[in-house]
């Protein structure tokens, strides 16, 4: 699994609280944490009002590259923020996002057209996210031919299907796991990511949906997930899916990770 | 999911002293909170000498019977003692268990023939646990022919494929996974169940890999599990899992057992 590290988000109020008050030690000991958990990418969101985005995620990035080699994934609502901050990494990591809504894809893919960057896709339109799997299917379509165009190599890329809340739904996650595995059997190099949480919405112990629901996806072909890292459970269970499903031969990985203390 | 409550068995220390004691209240205590928590089945396993096995079944029983109405499931290596401690049991339950080794399924099936007795049912014969999946197709089709010839309608049986360590796995559940999925289409209606923790030996916090394996067997047709309902953390993950794969329409079995305490 490919887990990128989700602490060092404004949106969480302990690190708004940081940004507030520059508190740098928190923020460089959140990323030497996250990447020593084992996140293959330290998500960095500033989350503040537009007219200071960009300067707040100049400083963080500066941050948590103080902190660790780990590369960093550029998380804005805005394309051109998400242009501008790669200018900002000493080495290529990933943008978190683009998808079919407006021109957010024609901002981001020229910028990393000719360049080892990653980029994560939502699996959203104008319209939305699309209500169907054959309706995401064909977002996806889509965005693999502006991919095409720009000469971006599928396992640049990180598909989001964008799960819905579980408490809503009639039939499960069966939508998404028709999504996600007919997306790999189409491209078996490209990633699959998502969110951990946004699924159990509304529920009591939300840990037990989101737990259970990684699990299932990963089963669906999940190769990625934006995730606490620190998170000994989770990670302990992804370690666990990990050797159950085969890509982990004799649990050496599971009980590698579990000496190193990530479980 | 139909749970086996496994904790009155005398192979777990604590029980094998609350039996030694004639612990009476101990017993009858953890028969009723093992109901109260949704096992539909009360195993019940004395593990003692063979000598007294039989008169030890025959007070554990009635224990049970006195502390709830949840049916009993005999656990016994012995056909012999299974066979006769169906006597012992005010309502119908489950034999726990048959296999295609030596003459257990000769002893039981006609026993329980025209009753409204379930039976667990091992997918293992005189050469022991067959090594590939389609060995143990093999066991499976002479189990379903013994069954259909005493007229034992399959959703009586609990086949338990048996699951082995996943320590010494190259390749995962697959074995086990291909397995079910095949006994699933070739008979809807029976059931699939197994213990929950016999995967995880030998491995650190043996809890992460019994959790993954629970919901990737649920995904591949597991409709029954031998295991603690006391702990909470399986039951709630249990209960996500079920809402995951679309059985439980808009969580409401998974917010009803919250509500209840269930976890």
């Amino acid at each position: 699994m490919i887990i990128i590290g989700e602490k060092i988000n404004g949106s969480i109020p302990s690190m708004a609280k940081a940004i507030a008050e520059r508190n740098e030690d928190y923020i460089r000991g959140l990323a030497k944490k996250q990447a020593d958990a084992g996140a293959a990418y330290i998500d960095v969101c500033a989350s503040t009002a537009a007219d200071i985005e960009l300067d707040t995620l100049k400083w963080l990035i500066g941050l948590v590259q103080e902190a660790t080699e780990t590369p960093i994934a550029i998380d804005s609502p805005s394309a051109q923020v998400c242009a501008e901050a790669i200018t900002f990494c000493n080495k290529p990591g990933m943008v978190n996002s683009v998808s079919m809504e407006g021109d957010k894809v024609e901002r981001i893919f020229p910028v990393i057209a000719d360049t080892p960057w990653s980029c994560m896709a939502l699996l959203s339109d104008d319209t939305g996210i699309p209500k169907t799997a054959e309706k995401r299917l064909e977002v996806f379509d889509t965005l693999m031919e502006k991919a095409a165009h720009y000469g971006i190599a599928t396992e640049r890329l990180y598909i989001d299907p964008l799960v819905e809340m579980l408490c809503t739904s009639e039939d499960g996650i069966a939508k998404i796991t028709v999504t996600m595995k007919k997306i790999k059997e189409r491209y078996p190099t490209i990633h699959l990511t998502g969110g951990a949480s946004n699924i159990s919405f509304n529920l009591p112990v939300r840990k037990y949906i989101n737990r259970g629901f990684i699990i299932l996806a990963m089963n669906a072909g999940l190769d990625s997930a934006i995730l606490d890292p620190l998170n000994k459970d989770m990670m302990g269970l992804i370690y666990a899916a990990e050797a159950l499903l085969g890509q982990d031969e004799f649990c050496m990985e599971y009980i590698g990770a579990f000496r190193e203390g990530i479980f």
